[in-house]
């Protein structure tokens, strides 16, 4: 989220700039950004690509995802010289890349394209698990609370997150603004699980997660349903408390203007 | 499914009967029954009752599950001398089976009760993904097929099959009788999902894969919707094609008469 290192690179090889959609399980890797000391995803789609086109390229991801935050809808753009088509881009990436990480789409954008200070929106959703046993097949999928939650107070408690606000409080230390616009915070039950939506054009770090974590302590009845409230104000970093565990967490999808991902592109 | 071994062994270690319902995510596992040469869902339980009781049972299953098959709803019984609560029995176990293994209820069962034999129903569903990449959150969980199906000419295809019948081609070459009796064989669509779901006293084995994997020929409307009532008269093993992959199929329920794990149980 730091730094405008969102396209570096690109443009190195010439060519075309590609915009990717990714699906990911994240459970396996160290986040979405390189790193020295891990697997990232964004060192297999690089990877990927230097194996499909022979370019050795840098990919520029719209959000980071944390170690086991997992992605439905992120967007990456690298440039490529190659000649092959939106198609043959999904088809070759899929038979490089490795079982936990997918290329949905491919679409050719224009070479101004920057996938991180481009989008217009970002929605990520969080699902946690209130039955009293935890779930094997959503292992590292859901947060497994195991009890019941007072969903009602949870989704009026949220309201007050919609709109302008300083984020402080839900988000460690940060340097520059902690001002943002929540375009929208949703909670709703589906049978044994509870989830939260948020959508707004960017986010602090950690901001859902600690959003998340806070939500619950009002859904169990450990904080009055004004706290958010109370933090908002007193804008002092961390107070919301500790962030909600990652294997919850999905980056749903990116939005940009004018910028669609259709099917057979 | 052969033998009347379903409760062997239930009764050595004298005390209670208990039945605990089981979710697993069969995808690491040789099948529901113990293997000598490899691991079983089976073989995890039996560990984990010996841990917390310190006896060694043997656990009887309602429904044989294939290497690669899911359980949501998974019945087994055994006998235990301890006098662990219901309650205890599920977070002591919760505590020694592996991730991918989980007690959901325990409760205290007649001990002429057979899980096997006494069930009065059994529902599979089945998982097929349409979308034309794969999904890596998804992986294990379902089928990947990757086309569009028509699936009204499934579902309509799928009622043939309800009701009384010689169901020898939805079967390998089988000893004794083929003749069950479907209650229900369901095709349903949500976004790029198609279940199926089927509901009998009992199947054969790989029936419900097989049922799948002709259904899903009429979906690519490679066979008539037809073909299964022709299947069904000529009554020859294996004529229904091969089955579809286990990764798809989720046992989902064990019906009893009288037996009901509710809340706290």
């Amino acid at each position: 989220m730091s730094g405008d290192d969102g396209a570096r690179g690109c443009g190195r090889t010439g060519g075309r700039r590609i915009a990717v959609r990714l699906e990911y399980d994240g459970s396996a890797y160290r986040g979405s950004q390189f790193q020295e000391n891990g697997p990232s995803i964004q060192a297999e789609l690089e990877s990927a690509i230097a194996k499909l086109t022979g370019e050795t390229v840098r990919a520029a991801f719209a959000g980071r995802t944390d170690s086991g935050v997992h992605a439905l809808g992120q967007v990456a753009a690298f440039d490529t010289g190659c000649r092959l088509s939106a198609g043959e881009l999904v088809r070759g990436l899929d038979h490089f890349l490795p079982e936990d990480i997918a290329v949905l789409v491919a679409a050719e954008v224009p070479g101004v394209f920057d996938p991180r200070r481009d989008a217009t929106g970002r929605t990520y959703r969080y699902r946690i698990h209130t039955a009293p046993v935890r779930s094997p097949m959503r292992r590292s999928r859901v947060w497994h609370v195991g009890q019941p939650l007072d969903v009602a107070a949870m989704s009026r408690a949220a309201q007050a997150l919609v709109g302008a606000h300083d984020f402080a409080a839900f988000a460690p230390p940060f340097e520059g603004s902690t001002s943002r616009t929540l375009r929208r915070c949703d909670v709703s039950e589906d049978g044994d699980e509870v989830a939260v939506e948020m959508e707004a054009q960017a986010f602090l770090p950690h901001q859902v997660r600690r959003t998340v974590g806070a939500l619950v302590e009002i859904g169990l009845g450990r904080q009055p349903e004004d706290w958010l409230r109370e933090l908002l104000q007193a804008a002092k970093p961390s107070s919301a408390g500790p962030a909600a565990p990652p294997c919850g967490l999905y980056l749903v999808r990116v939005a940009y203007d004018g910028l669609v991902f259709g099917p057979g592109e």
